[in-house]
């Protein structure tokens, strides 16, 4: 069996006509939460850092850069959006892989298409399929190599962009095997960079080679046929016993955009659950600190090893947090991005609220499930069991919720919003995505 | 033990002074090695695709490529170059690992050196280091590395690059920790390329690579301050059973560049014995194709299985063939890139004289040694036992040898062979190593 090339020539024979209607819907969903994400972290100092330390060494000026005024070459364009939307951890997640598909595929696929002025169609048709050759072949090595610390988003990530480019540039079989290829052998990415600018450096390297791979490719630059399977391949170096089969089953009557969830805050998915209960309690009984005694989460004791963090320092530590999180959602009503900075974790309110949380563990629960109960001051008992999380497979975000949360993320770069919610809903009626990459760009006007 | 960062120190800390003058010259001799290699291989097809995929997305063009009259950006230009001095399978072997030290190293440093109108003595020092750094790395993880599969000049010739680059940059201790961390997150190449275009391009990914990450590190773009040795780092993530004190260990005190050997002649290591034994019998018996009756040559067996084709149908294949090696040594009197092409490898006489070849397997012998017998028509027999090969570390090529090498290699692109070899002679008492770059390139006139 060949993985490499029935994934290649599935791709480039791939017609838009083939993909679902709810796949297409799914693809517009995933890209504005993906916008949003950019959007969001678009002025963060590694953004900056990276702009200027690689800005000078930039080619033509043909890519939008997200958020921002300055523009790229789509190599180096397709690098920063790819760090930019990975910053907040807000992005989205295959469920089956913990792979962040959007992240490099979008940021890849995107630049070369404003470079290449091709349709929305276009665009969304490479996109999906990038997104399914990363997660089909995330899959074939999951869970063995994340677990040997592979950040599996890059390793994987750099086989989707080198597909949907390649798809955008009408690569047949053979070339599109060689882009699979030389993406292979550029795969790369240590989880040992969480908490460094380098984690998401990981999927901003990954969206920048698999956009070469593509182009190589295009013009005939050969690599190994079996880059995947072969003895001395990706599968087999970087994963203890791949499941080469995942790669080709059912190809073109599953997708992998089925799996994708979104999240609705920016913080410990292990969490989620606890905070849509303290959401409901508090729209249910008109909430406020004053009239909270206590706050009881249960929560499974693996939830509460990963987001357990008593007193958070800063922001980051906040997102796992479970005392921190429940303290913001019952005192503001919401757990956005504006709640997980370094000054809202040291907020005296909050901080205050934070010391009456008990959080115990209860192996009865899911991983993703919570049960919270509240003690009024006034006597009263309420409480919540929440066995699935809003953003999970069983419980989507809504479109409404993911505009929502564009909002919020986008109000942090100088763009307008609706426009961008607009053109992503209509991606399949647009002649050419310079537009909807202008209008994400931030205006100097 | 923190091994990322003493060898960060070791590299940031160490002065010019400190080289001893050994190194230095070995340095030069590996340059002079890397240069004709580039030389040879810069007309090669895969240059010519990598230019038509890549140079519309280059920057501006402060960086020359080796043999051509293209200019690039210092990061395009480390790719192209790296890419060129590895296509002949000529280049340096640093005999601990099977590296290729000069390859990325070489290719990434001179780039940036020319980018920044750097000196001889600047560019030397950061040359010799980042070989330091890389074979260093690669002492820790040989041999599993190299053995599940990872092509090892790639993946420890990007620390290399980075390591030199930074130097280059004049990074702290700080940043040239950040420089390797980025290194480790972008390591990748697989040997499953062997035999296709991505063979050399994995160096040439490799050589850009670690520039960006020493350039990333110049601006405070952070990662692990322990990439290589954390439970979920390099050395742990990419070998099975990393020894971590080969980092450190006499760090200043042994030089790597002593480790490193050059090949006389294009093909196969196994078979240089073999080939210095005809020349040597050609010459003292004054052979020609017509007094031969038979050639004889006993090989350890592990080298006939490497090298035994019996009938090469390409330059390629004949590269792994004692018969035709030994036919055309006996013929022309030597065994250079003349003689490993298509064409040689069908010539007539080439076939004729192969068939009077016979070479059979013999355990007692070293794998790198030979003993050659030929008998002549007039009946006398001559014979020769070479047990270590012209090239070998036993053995190295002289100076003079490597000039005669440079000058074939360089024949190939239309510059000045000796102003080259004088210059990187002199590299320590140049004031500015665009002198040299600009040499290297080939002149329009």
């Amino acid at each position: 069996m060949n993985e490499t090339r029935t994934l290649a020539r599935f791709i480039a024979e791939s017609s838009w006509t083939e993909i679902p209607p709810s796949t297409r819907h799914e693809g517009k969903r995933a890209l504005i939460n993906w916008l949003g994400c950019a959007l969001g972290g678009c002025r963060d100092e590694s953004v900056d850092v990276a702009l200027r330390a690689i800005g000078p060494f930039a080619g033509r000026e043909t890519a939008s850069v997200i958020g921002r005024s300055e523009r790229l070459d789509p190599l180096n364009a397709a690098l920063v959006n790819a760090l930019s939307s990975n910053i907040l951890d807000y992005d989205d997640t295959h469920m089956k892989t913990v792979i962040h598909p959007s992240v490099p595929v979008a940021a890849g696929v995107m630049a070369l298409a404003e470079h290449r002025q091709a349709t929305g169609v276009e665009l969304l048709h490479a996109f999906i399929l990038g997104v399914e050759a990363e997660c089909r072949i995330g899959n074939a090595v999951s869970p063995q190599h994340y677990a040997a610390g592979w950040h599996i988003t890059a390793t994987c990530g750099v086989f989707g962009v080198a597909a949907a480019a390649g798809k955008l540039l009408g690569l047949d079989a053979q070339r599109m095997t060689w882009a699979l290829g030389i993406a292979a052998t550029q795969a790369s990415g240590l989880t040992a960079m969480m908490g460094s600018m380098s984690k998401s450096y990981n999927m901003a390297h990954a969206a920048k080679s698999g956009l070469i791979a593509a182009l190589l490719a295009e013009r005939h630059f050969t690599s190994s046929d079996r880059a995947i399977e072969a003895p001395r391949g990706f599968a087999h170096v970087l994963a203890a016993s791949p499941k080469l089969d995942e790669i080709t089953q059912r190809l073109g009557e599953t997708w992998e955009l089925s799996w994708n969830a979104y999240k609705p805050y920016p913080c410990g998915i292990v969490l989620h659950a606890a905070i849509d209960g303290c959401l409901e309690l508090r729209e249910a009984h008109a909430l406020t600190a004053a009239t909270i005694e206590c706050v009881e989460v249960k929560l499974h004791p693996l939830a509460l090893d990963l987001a357990g963090k008593p007193a958070p320092a800063t922001g980051l530590e906040g997102k796992l947090s479970a005392y921190h999180a429940l303290a913001v959602a019952l005192l503001y009503g919401r757990a956005g991005v504006a709640e997980f900075t370094d000054e809202c974790v040291r907020r005296p309110e909050v901080v205050s609220l934070r010391c009456q949380v008990v959080a115990t563990p209860d192996e009865s629960l899911d991983k993703a499930a919570a049960h919270v109960r509240i003690a009024l001051k006034d006597g009263r008992v309420v409480e919540r069991d929440v066995p699935h999380a809003i953003g999970s497979l069983r419980k989507p975000m809504s479109d409404d919720a993911l505009e929502v949360k564009f909002r919020e993320l986008a109000a942090a770069a100088a763009c307008k919003a609706d426009e961008l919610i607009r053109l992503v809903w209509s991606l399949d009626r647009i002649d050419n995505v310079t537009t909807l990459a202008r209008a994400a760009a931030c205006q100097p006007d």
